[in-house]
């Protein structure tokens, strides 16, 4: 989150109107005579009053972007009101920056540039700042960039568009930021871990694969395009390769929107909901390590192995560099929480936070990794350790505040994403091009799905089932960060016609797949839970449950959570009863770690890490082992269950009541009371029983076969 | 809130380490006999790698920051933990600023720069943005601003140091828009609506007063130094009036803060924080209406009437601009919430009066007026009106995301004074002109509060006793707004001059008279109320009350609120009794008018504009009122009352309580039901009972002579 920053430049306070304005501009003109000091008072004018009308513009640029998020915000309501679920806010994002992209392209007349042409000279190379001389006075100019030449007559054309245009690392530094964090924050952690075997194979080897095929696919395109004569300028290989990373970053944003409000099967949002997140962060780096990767010798089509070798070190270096950064990051922060008492104050507690989740991202930049990647991780982090240490009060301000900024942020994304296919202004549009690329990432996504899902299968107990994998399949959505990933660099026709297909893409995933989610959903015979709270019960706090064989009566949760303690019974009872042959080894193994050591380092829970450590480490375990563990070793439960993602908005869809906020905790509290009866047991048990109770907590949501009622309606 | 935007440019991803970098470099010194497209290569990656070290600098410069805040608020949290009173988190990170900053300045040796001059004759004046061509390419620069000829050399000497100094206009656009909308969003309206007339009085007549004064005893000063030799360059009178107009707005943050804490006089309070926050708005358009003074003619040194005329104009243009924006965003933002349901969904309620709120600032931005003061009226608004519309769960939602926006911005700035004492280039300290601005500032202040005081008094019921006037005169602290009014123009030598005295000035009464706060409340013998809650109370939320006089045991308020309700007898119960003759008659006329039209028409409370509207507006009134009011009418009493700002953090200071963000909700039910009983009755008798009930609840706050207790224990 770094805005560009500029060193101190001058601007004039009090800005006079713009007639003004023009009265100055043009005695700037008739003055050319006056003496040497009037004559610079007027071009220290000008420069100020240029600075003031750019200031102005960047405004009004800003209004523009903030009607649309206000537009769109007043949209999402009545589409709520009315329970429309064919569209999004993310589509519905991107239609209005399409209308507002439309008006500013045609609507808006092209005013002219400012006078700027100037040939000058220089070194070999162009220098980062310049200093010009100009009538004895001398003035500081800065690097923007190249200008191909045949654009330098319309660069300045429409300066309307040009200043709603953002450079593409805004995007980087501060858009996805918040969102990516958002989305590691509110991981449901428990199914993310059950099924993280499956989670990294998609995302990791599923990204790789989807990649190369796509890449290759594409390049089989560009050859037909320049057999017949389509192509205009240069497609290499490794551009093909670079579409097929950016293009595999998937943001089913508007599937799992769905699958949230349908309470659709938890094990398959935990993997769509694990693979896009990580495929994120795959795709940045599998990108950077394309690009890095620089083939020596003068024949740059062969195979340099030397090069590929080490475009792969880069990608392991910059992702486990990454990953470290925000882990420590989120450990720090654990520790600190966990020390102090910044507990009594909420304010400072999540002001602390965030600043530390922003530090993250500051420092992977710093160093040379990806901040985006870092803050994954330590949202990861924060989630698991932190979290827990945090007062009840700071949980719920740290979770509304960055759901808020995520909310912003994405949508700003998606307005800009429609935006941008009218200001843009360097689209290259290539039917061959863009039927291939449909056609490829549908065959790439085919590809990865279906065999990982095979061989995963080999080794999963629940298997992943057909109509799974075929909404996994359908389910492929382009969103923000493959947009992000292809306006980066839109300085060659390869890219430009990259960044062209990507944004159709993009629109036609989000729009057609995510409109066909909820059809698919039920095509696929996809369980679903459902609430159906008649309008008039919109502000009380009751529920009505309308559950295929399931008593109507019986009494709703006592907190506003959505989730129905149902007694398993029926076919998926067995889920409630996985043991631990069910979870994979290596899984074992990280929460038996996790447990004993890392959760009590950090965090309040127990069990004591003077039980757990070796003698030898006894002063540092006393250290370290929080006092609170000794009085709870029952009562202090890991509370980072499921729950950790409470809709809070969801929730207050069906009632607005004061303790939502607090409305995980209570469910929290009785989970914790309920478990504090039990006795003292070893982790495997206790991996055991956060499973069986995880699973019969939430099996409500696939234990009954039931459609989606809204159709039926 | 405008990040300084640019157009796009080119920028690589995945950077490569700086040895890489070192090497690509030296690659390109050596690869200078290349053909054409090698070596334009190595431009665009010479480019390119420029521009990622710039991009990682800008990154640790934040960081930098990121730590001071860090730091500053486990200190705070170490303070509040041991009840330091003498230092208050903004002295602290000012401290820290030092600290870093002589770190930066003498710690770190200073990088030698890029090479960068070029000597280029020009037009007449300078354009906004040039194309240099090298080597057939082109580069595009824009314009950063006028280097003074004898700094050229100087300029690039310290990159570290550029790197952390912003450009000031992120103060005006990012980092004081949180904080003045805050301190209007989070205004006490009953007094601060009850000292309306003293509050206005000294906020505009005062600021204009103490300008005067200032700005003609430093001209005195600066007189004198020229006599004596000190003064190396012209300082014009226009120059006195701008730093009086700066140095007058003050930021009495510390001594407000103290103040909450102790529970002082609920008047003084809202007279100081009233004066600070409107004489703010004041000294940024008086500043503006300053540098609009441009004199026509040869004579710069006659008064020129229509200039002076002009620059009224723009003050009063500026300023009733600037309040129309703000009070327009704040009506809109009360309508849209009060005729739609998003209450129902406090996530899209939070964004939209989030975005709306920012869009106030862009608008007046955009038309030319001062964003800053708009958003000051249009946090007063929201409070006054939207706030009412929103679901309880916005309401804490947008006090808290303002509440953390607001601490980071303001430790922000703070750090950043203490670090532009070492790290600004261009201080110019005066020993002559800095002790006589220390007079001027004394005698400025002195000079309105006094007399102003004195003829508020003719008029007041309830005179402004000597020590509150004392007390007043002795919080004159400076801060945040006078710093970013400085150093928005350090281009002259004035100016320089001013920048570094407003700067010791802002450290001396931020430190000094700030830490002086509680040992002057009891020498001046001003009441104040306490808590004592004991060190083990701390997570519990039982209160523990000493007074003198008062039974200990009476029962504390249902609410964690820290106000007290007391039977109010003694001296200061006639305060309780303040009936109409007490309030000023423009006061009750505003009463009148806004309870019964505006209230009506912007909220859901009563009366129902069908009743007090004429009958020929029968249709729109019915449009208007909104159904709760006919069936609540007793109920809905205006819910903004003190306890809007509920000082969630102070509060947790003595208990950690999940419903502590609530809790002023439930004083509002208190007071709603109490109310509730009385018969209906016209507003004057609504005022009678607002300002009745008001003092009722909060005169605890000055009912007893207590001491502050925690200088006795």
């Amino acid at each position: 989150m770094v805005p560009p920053l500029r060193p101190a430049r001058r601007a004039s306070p009090g800005p006079p109107q713009p007639l003004l304005l023009g009265l100055l501009l043009l005695l700037l003109q008739l003055c050319r005579g006056l003496r040497a000091e009037d004559s610079s008072a007027m071009e220290e004018i000008a420069t100020e009053k240029e600075a003031e009308e750019s200031h102005r513009q960047d405004s009004v640029s800003l209004l523009t972007f903030i009607l649309l998020l206000t537009l769109t915000i007043l949209t999402i309501w009545l589409f709520k009101h009315r329970r429309v679920r064919f569209l999004h806010e993310t589509g519905l994002a991107m239609i209005y920056g399409l209308i507002v992209g439309v008006i500013l392209r045609y609507g808006i007349p092209a005013t002219s540039g400012h006078d700027k042409s100037l040939s000058c000279s220089q070194e070999d190379r162009p220098f980062s700042t310049l200093l010009v001389n100009v009538s004895g006075k001398f003035f500081e100019y800065t690097l923007k960039g190249e200008i191909s030449p045949g654009k330098i007559n319309n660069v300045e054309q429409n300066d309307m568009l040009r200043k709603v245009t953002f450079d593409p690392e805004v995007f980087f530094n501060i858009l996805l930021p918040p969102i990516i964090f958002h989305a590691g924050y509110s991981l449901k952690k428990r199914h993310f871990f059950r099924n993280l075997g499956s989670i990294l194979a998609y995302a990791f080897l599923g990204t790789a694969v989807s990649c190369f095929i796509i890449g290759n696919l594409m390049y089989g395109v560009v050859k037909l395009m320049k057999l017949v004569g389509q192509l205009s300028d240069k497609f290499y290989y490794t551009d093909c390769l670079l579409f097929g990373a950016i293009i595999s970053a998937t943001d089913p944003v508007t599937v799992l929107a769905i699958f949230n409000e349908l309470h659709a099967d938890v094990d398959l949002y935990a993997l769509l909901f694990g693979e896009s997140v990580l495929n994120d962060a795959v795709a940045i780096v599998l990108s950077s390590s394309i690009v890095a990767y620089q083939p020596t010798g003068l024949n740059t089509h062969a195979f340099d192995a030397a090069a590929f070798f080490k475009s792969v070190g880069v990608f392991l270096g910059i992702f486990s560099g990454s990953f470290a950064m925000g882990a420590v990051t989120g450990v720090v922060t654990a520790l600190v929480t966990k020390f102090t008492k910044l507990h009594c104050f909420p304010l400072l507690e999540t002001a602390l936070f965030f600043l530390m989740s922003w530090s993250t991202f500051l420092l992977a930049e710093a160093c040379g990794f990806t901040g985006v990647v870092a803050v994954l991780f330590c949202g990861i982090t924060q989630a698991h350790y932190t979290y827990n240490n945090l007062s009840v009060e700071s949980r719920s301000r740290t979770k509304q505040l960055f759901e808020v900024l995520h909310f912003l942020a994405e949508n700003f994304i998606f307005s800009y994403m429609g935006l941008a296919l009218f200001t843009f202004q360097k689209h290259i549009f290539s039917p061959i091009f863009i039927i291939g690329a449909f056609i490829a990432i549908f065959l790439g996504r085919a590809a990865h799905i279906y065999p990982l899902s095979f061989f995963l299968n080999l080794g999963r107990r629940h298997k992943i089932g057909w109509n799974f994998q075929h909404m996994m399949m359908f389910s492929g959505l382009r969103g923000a960060m493959a947009f992000a990933l292809a306006i980066r660099d839109t300085a060659t026709y390869s890219h430009q016609m990259m960044f062209s297909t990507t944004l159709l893409i993009v629109f036609f995933t989000v729009w057609i797949i995510g409109g066909g989610t909820t059809p698919m959903l039920s095509w696929l015979n996809i369980r679903v839970g459902v609430q159906d709270p008649s309008e008039e019960d919109l502000n009380e706090t009751r529920w009505r449950y309308f559950r295929v064989g399931v008593d109507p009566d019986q009494d709703p949760p006592p907190s506003n959570d959505s989730f129905q303690v149902l007694q398993g019974d029926g076919p998926d009872a067995a889920r409630g009863n996985r043991t631990k042959q069910e979870s994979a080894w290596i899984f074992r193994l990280w929460y038996s770690f996790d447990h004993n050591y890392l959760k009590p380092i950090l965090t309040h829970s127990g069990p004591p890490l003077t039980t757990t450590l070796p003698a030898w480490c006894g002063l540092l375990a006393r250290c370290l082992t929080s006092p609170q563990v000794y009085e709870n070793q029952e009562q202090l439960r890991d509370e980072d269950s499921d729950f950790i993602l409470n809709d809070g908005e969801l929730t207050l869809t069906y009632g607005d009541s004061t303790i939502t906020a607090n409305g995980s905790s209570g469910s929290h509290t009785a989970t914790t009371s309920l478990e504090g009866r039990r006795t003292k047991s070893s982790s495997e048990e206790a991996l055991e029983r956060d499973l069986g109770m995880g699973d019969h907590e939430v099996s409500s949501r696939g234990t009954r076969l039931v459609f989606p009622l809204e159709d039926n309606a």
